[in-house]
């Protein structure tokens, strides 16, 4: 099939989708033809389902079950940190580019609750009008981009800061 | 008034604050003409000013009084978030585009003393030169993006992640 | 040299910086010419070292070494808050190109021992799971966006907020 084949609201959804992983320091697997086919199941779920569904799983089709499942997905930046692609390969950085990352199947990183039940948020934390300066820990760590100062709350840092999109050895931690 | 009618810097700021918008996870109206009547707002109140004052309030025309209307001004999201419009409609959220919100007058938000006397910044926290981990509350609670780790400090988190493109909904409380 | 004598990767390359830096809130010297000449070393030193070494400073050629000089480097942002130019004047803010911070030489920002021995980062902070809510006091200060909530550890704010673009004026202390 070749990339005439796809629908126009397909090819423009891939190309916004292009742009703003771009901005936001993520890359598009370049395999054009793979990744249009994702973006056009991509599109099919939001028709059918009414948000954008990963569409290499299977959907509950409610929202509030597949919440993390809307791709990006809440996986996705740990699948790139450990395997240099997403789950579906449709977000990879560039170790899986090169081939320092082998090109292999993405184990799933979904708690099997949810796979099981359908996802299900945390206990909302108190909304004391006060923001929470307790001596409790932080659920992430925080880090910092050390040449802009952007700050993000993840397990390891991002590939790319999405602010001045230094690598992610310049970032060190904050809290 | 068609397009061709305003005026080419008109037009270029129309278009830089439109790509900017989407960068940043925001909507300009999309009505192209209304939208433009306003930038031109914009143009103009930069000329006379010296800064981009909001089109649709009076101006004290002194920016230390009226900083928290250079546009976007400081009520912007706050209104996208209550009435899914700023007080302009100038920025838009899809629930206002999808006629999920009336389109209404927006009532000021900026407070009243501000109105009579200008803006007036809050006294500076002491510049000790050491960040401060006092036990005292945060001004504001701090969001996370579940998809990203993108941190922001606000009342509610924002309806479109600036970094990943992630909804409001897969935003948690972090602080 | 006019522009046309460049090669097509280095125009490329001028071409994504330029844009990066725009979607984060910076900008690239407006003298084109000037400009490609910096981007035309940078590539260079990414052929040469694997990395992007400034192309205004001396390389160990080891990426370590000189991971605060791959660009933008650590010293940018405090070079552009100083002196509107950052070493190169690669990257320029908008007082620089309007003429009210004069266009001189920057002096040399790097702490002496990383001239000599090269760059080495600071211990890391152990790494013990549990994000450090102790009274230490933060390295940088926290700064808000009163705009859109953005946040950020720097000494100062950032010219332009990566995430709205409202002006630096627009910062306040947060932590």
């Amino acid at each position: 099939m070749s990339a005439a084949e796809f629908a126009p609201d397909v090819a423009k959804l891939h190309e916004r989708l292009d742009r703003e992983a771009g901005e936001g320091g993520y890359t598009l697997n370049p395999d054009r033809e793979f990744t249009l086919r994702l973006v056009e199941g991509l599109a099919d779920n939001e028709k059918r389902y009414g948000y954008r569904m990963c569409p290499c799983r299977l959907a509950f089709g409610e929202k509030q079950k597949d919440l993390d499942l809307i791709c990006p997905c809440d996986y996705r930046d740990a699948d790139l940190e450990e395997y240099g692609a997403c789950y579906c390969a449709l977000y990879v950085n560039e170790d899986w580019i090169a081939g320092r990352k082998p090109h292999k199947s993405i184990p799933e990183r979904r708690p099997e609750q949810f796979v099981i039940n359908g996802y299900s948020a945390p206990a909302p934390r108190p909304a004391t009008g006060q923001p929470d300066r307790s001596n409790a820990p932080l659920p992430y760590p925080v880090w910092r981009c050390k040449v802009c100062g952007y700050l993000c709350a993840r397990d390891e840092p991002p590939g790319v800061c999405p602010v001045c999109k230094a690598r992610k050895d310049r970032f060190e931690r904050f809290m």
